[in-house]
């Protein structure tokens, strides 16, 4: 049969397997050293008991220093998916839409607690959907709530039982049956009805459905759809706060424990338990040392830090399925960074500096990306200035909107709730590579936005202080 | 930035790095033990040193007798990869097709080498585009060939040009650009062209794809596109015998090992070691003890083996991007089955025996799933095999076409070439559940199909002869 798809009830009892198991061998290793010593059979017999008790090595945690930063952080509350599930129901009526359909994913994890972690995709389409109910008295927006249905494969039905949500409809489609023909008949939609997918969906789901609905309009869910999602409550907010600055303080762990002549595995190693420590799932960093941090996505070697080497930490992990975004290009104490590597690195700093301040309430989403570019032009780096300067972050690393400088009537609007990342660079490959990345959230009453790890100081100060 | 995608040259270097560090670990705790016992500030140094050498027990690998089954096999060659391209030239053309696209994908790793396993999806689009190339004196199938296209982000063009692939061009969208109007604009197909792309690509960008060429049509690759990749031939039927035979050995050395009272966990561990020491790249099993094994893809529990438990393995690796799948239902010598379970341990048998006869060359996709559901049907375990017969195997687990029982007009017919699971199962909720699974091949010059692991023995004998 194979594929098989692990349901657990909450995103936070999500750990990975293999990491939890080389944590067991951490532990187990000075017991099975202290056990070897004190067998008989090995013949340590002769040991005088004071001495077998003291031998070992006592277990030292790698980071003792970084206690569990966002402990005491909430997860997301029933009462908010219900909430979230209920505009959604209001936004489909105003945009005459009968109903709204998602595979496990990023939205699903915000609408019905679901993600493509919980249920692995595969080709049985297992979906959710929201259709607006109406009471009888409606005639305010009050009055539209969410009515869920979840389609599952009728032979594993008990475990989609076991999914976090009680939905009004378990639809169960038999093997060979048509899922979607079998959804559409038990919703009963008008056949001339419009039907939204989330736009992550697969192709051949949004096509099946298409065919099952042949009268009807089945299209990629639009902009009034996907802004729900974009713009963050405070519930939201303090998670994303957390995991940024658990984030950073697990970079700057690691940076002290850093020195020359480590390999980049070696310091990847090292960050990925600092991140560990400090509470963070499904958490990984880019590490590119020199000019390999001259491709922003990684090369694929080795290298040895040298002492003219810029080391670079691009790491993301996630607290109650909220992401973290992170990055800190950082020297070491005995470090002796070229002069022009260090100038790349303060214009960097100014232009992230100054993006921040032009993300406001009312600038379009290009307005930041323009104002940093422009900084680095001023130096003659805005050639080597190659992405742009941010991505929505949430729920996904990377979801919209996004603050690239397209055209104005491409942008849109910056609103108080976002939250992106600000993230500079500059690359000149064979030389160089230098990012500074901290997220920014757009709050109230606030003239520009803040960094999401100001908590924890923010921005980095310099090379040797990130 | 976060979310950076690995490349790697071949899918045979891809192996998951928790993994191997769990096995560093493994080969770490004998060499620490030896050093903490043979260090003098321990306080060891009276020890003679013939003991202290030969105290350590000597590391031992879990599965000595399980050799490297697929070494002599070669993965697929980079001639196959173009035949593959240029078989697909001419099906476009046929169908009077401008071009084909696909995310990484197993259709990707189909026809260009390139999985999502080495490139990884984000919301920026990474596209492989064949389109056929006629030559001017084209009046017969051999003048038509493959021109393929990457359409790359621009600032990640380096990293693109390291994938194992040399297309005729890199077509590059910077961050502020429309990626598919990039694309269609390097193209240069006629407005009204038809496109085809990949089923599992995601929603979204086959939508923007339509919204950037608003008078051509863009759509899921049709059934004469996507049977291209469902007929297998002798240098993929060679990996996929190899990899499922492989499967086989690795449950067998497991059930050897196994005790009544271990913990499903263990078993999972166990036979995941065996999975790793046969050679085969990310496996994993479903293990479920008892009435766990009732739902057919997994429970929440981590039950103790009983006397009266089956133990049931469904297993799958890769052998060079190829999957296998295998599932054993065992007992062990000490078991004590009761007789109904028994029985319907051999119906299961006597089912999955039949379908393997009843799936022939002309022979339509739903007949052995009717063929394996009336022999359950004579003893009333009819409506507690509640899933399809099998799913065709390859580059995914499970892939087109499918062994179920749909109505005539909806099967298609079995080809040679094709290959299968076969796993016929029953499940009582709360009592048990038995399934039996070998992948078969419909081979040239056979009556009927083959079981992939026939060269290790093919089915199972007994509940203790796995």
């Amino acid at each position: 049969m194979g594929q098989p798809a692990q349901i657990s009830a909450r995103p936070s009892q999500l750990k990975p397997s293999s990491k939890k198991r080389t944590h067991l061998w951490l532990l187990l290793i000075p017991l099975l050293c202290f056990l070897s010593i004190s067998t008989p059979r090995l013949g340590l017999v002769g040991l005088g008991e004071e001495t077998q008790r003291s031998s070992p090595p006592s277990p030292e945690p790698a980071f003792p220093d970084l206690p569990r930063h966002c402990a005491a952080i909430p997860a997301i509350s029933t009462s908010t998916f219900e909430a979230r599930r209920n505009t959604l129901a209001k936004r489909l009526r105003q945009l005459g839409a009968a109903a709204y359909i998602a595979e496990p994913s990023s939205s699903a994890a915000y609408y019905f607690n679901v993600s493509d972690a919980h249920w692995r995709l595969s080709e049985r389409p297992l979906l959710f959907v929201v259709t607006p109910s109406v009471s009888a008295t409606a005639d305010r927006d009050g009055d539209i709530s969410a009515n869920v249905s979840i389609l599952t494969p009728k032979f594993e039905a008990t475990r989609a039982k076991l999914l976090p949500l009680s939905p009004s409809a378990y639809i169960q489609w038999a093997e060979e049956q048509d899922p979607f023909a079998v959804l559409f008949d038990a919703l009963r939609l008008p056949s001339n009805s419009t039907v939204f997918i989330d736009g992550s969906a697969r192709l051949f789901v949004a096509d099946g459905l298409q065919r099952a609905l042949p009268h009807g309009q089945v299209q990629n869910a639009p902009p009034q759809v996907v802004e729900i999602r974009e713009r963050k409550t405070v519930e939201e907010i303090n998670i994303l706060k957390c995991a940024n600055e658990a984030t950073l303080l697990a970079i700057r762990a690691t940076h002290k424990r850093m020195r020359i002549g480590m390999h980049e595995s070696d310091a990847r190693e090292l960050v990925a338990g600092a991140l560990a420590a400090v509470g963070l799932e499904h958490a990984g960093c880019l590490t590119l040392f020199g000019e390999n941090a001259a491709l922003p996505h990684g090369s694929g070697t080795n290298r040895v830090l040298q002492k003219e080497d810029f080391a670079l930490f691009d790491c993301t992990g996630q607290l109650h399925g909220y992401w973290s975004d992170v990055t800190r290009t950082v020297a070491l104490p005995d470090s002796s960074i070229p002069e022009d590597h260090l100038a790349i690195w303060h214009h960097v700093h100014a232009a992230q500096s100054l993006a921040r301040v032009a993300t406001y309430p009312g600038a379009l989403t290009n307005h930041p990306d323009i104002v940093a570019r422009a900084r680095l032009m001023l130096d003659g780096y805005a050639p080597y200035f190659t992405h742009r300067l941010g991505h929505g972050i949430g729920l996904d690393v990377h979801e919209s909107p996004y603050l690239r400088g397209v055209p104005a009537a491409q942008a849109t609007l910056i609103q108080t709730g976002h939250t992106f990342s600000d993230e500079p660079g500059v690359y000149i490959e064979g030389k160089v590579g230098v990012r500074l990345e901290d997220c920014m959230v757009v709050e109230e009453g606030a003239p520009y936005a803040t960094f999401l790890t100001a908590g924890v100081g923010g921005a980095a100060l310099s090379p040797w202080e990130p």
